[in-house]
């Protein structure tokens, strides 16, 4: 079978995308290597989305699956690892099987970017955590750490004062990147505590995590704690490397023009991987629907 | 008081701007000059917005309002009539006051397409309607007449059928320029009888609407609709005249760039009433929310 369209990614942009195709009457497969949801689906509170008060983005992510399901989406867990266009079709090569399809949206948003730092392999999941919704109720009653200084740390260190006495956090610089109501909320909650201008430059420990070492940027003093865990919230990686045959990178995000398309015809990237100022819930939505309907109209 | 921001426009667009810079601590005014909710206000079904299944219109532009209210939102139900900017302050003259801003959102939207035929004032309410879920209860069990071809028009006569034992569709061309769906939902409708190739060259009566005359595209014939009412769904007009001072139009639309803001420093332009290529509920809120966190970065 050649499909209409195979999203790769089932983050909100891959599935706005379905949604989109779907109502179009067009054969929809979504490829997605992990879960349903993306990075959103980590994200403890959503209340920046229009119509929505608050909802927590796994919530919010399934009922955008179970909306696109109702329509029909085919979708498999299998990760993609590469493409060629031939004779107009996509072949797509994932870990298990191979596929075809007339047009392709890439949807593969970004990951947690890491402190490349020695043992961090070893302390992830061992002390290290990415993810306060996941892992913050392991450290129910205990005092935790924190380092990033953007919204998505700002929503986490919130959220971890709702099962911990302390949330020590730690910035790079003296000022934070976040919604000043996020920083409002930050400043007055007194089970935070803030030390700026320390970069981390070691992890203690031997299979647990046992302490940080910081320096501070200015003094360059060092600055030793003890703690059996961090959560690291300082951004996030494209990783689009395996579709460069097709697609022009910069600093490895998709280039698409307006429609979405990247230079090779048919094929469409959205949400957070492709190349873009503003990276949003609604905004990764905004993309898949585009696309959508170009590729419908490329299709037809 | 001079406000960081004012929304001229309370659709979907204007208040997700306004969901955006409320959470950024920024005070806010939106203007609205008829009702809140916009286009899509009217819309009897709203099913490709993403994480909601199905949902009236105007149900959503109430969960919209509520949410921004909530966060404290200023408004008032006005007509702009004119702004100017002097020394990086906009002056907004409406029909009753005038206010002050640092920066501004244009989020008109656009209106109903009318047929420009004589008596056409005169008919409508009397006959003519643009809006389906306002007016169609009022033709319980009656016939009904519709021109148009593209979504909303589809979108309307299937509610349509929902009251009505018959509704009469009357096309430009033989073909429907909806979504697959859409279309396939309308062909399979018994209730549905759709006239191809006829242009509506005259309304008939006097006070009330009483008739309509076709005329065949292909044929020349003339074709009599004995009828007391039609809907008029062919199309939207943008409203952006009085912008000409500060912004450039193409096809009346606002032109912007990636960050939605026009060739006058500090003001945007959001959802239908730019030049854009897709125009959706979710591609409208997008619009919204890179406007607010540009203005946010403009005013910092």
């Amino acid at each position: 079978m050649i499909y209409d369209l195979i999203i790769i990614g089932g983050g909100p942009s891959g599935m706005t995308a379905a949604l989109y195709a779907l109502r179009n009457n067009r054969s929809v497969l979504i490829l997605e290597k992990e879960n349903f949801g993306g990075q959103i689906a980590n994200s403890p509170r959503v209340e920046n989305f229009p119509t929505i008060m608050e909802i927590s983005g796994s919530e919010l992510s399934d009922r955008l699956f179970t909306q696109i399901t109702e329509l029909g989406a085919e979708f498999e867990l299998e990760e993609v690892l590469h493409i060629e266009k031939e004779n107009d079709i996509f072949h797509i090569k994932t870990n298990y099987h191979e596929y075809e399809s007339r047009t392709v949206i890439i949807a593969t948003g970004v990951t947690h970017r890491k402190m490349n730092l020695p043992g961090e392999e070893i302390f992830i999941g061992n002390g290290i955590s990415f993810c306060a919704v996941c892992d913050g109720p392991f450290y129910k009653d205990k005092e935790v750490c924190l380092i990033g200084d953007a919204n998505t740390a700002l929503q986490y260190a919130l959220l971890l004062t709702q099962y911990c006495p302390k949330v020590h956090m730690f910035t790079l610089f003296d000022k934070l990147f976040a919604d000043q109501i996020l920083i409002d909320r930050v400043k007055n909650n007194n089970k935070i505590d803030i030390t700026s201008n320390v970069a981390l430059i070691k992890y203690q420990g031997d299979n647990k995590l046992k302490g940080l070492v910081f320096e501070n940027t200015k003094t360059h003093e060092l600055l030793e704690v003890i703690t059996d865990n961090v959560f690291i919230c300082i951004g996030q990686l494209p990783h689009n490397e395996i579709f460069t045959n097709l697609v022009d990178l910069v600093k490895g995000y998709i280039v698409v023009d307006e429609n979405m398309m990247s230079k090779t015809p048919g094929l469409f990237a959205v949400g957070d991987c492709r190349k873009k100022e503003i990276r949003q819930l609604v905004t990764a939505c905004n993309d898949g629907a585009i696309a959508a309907l170009a590729a419908n109209k490329y299709l037809s």
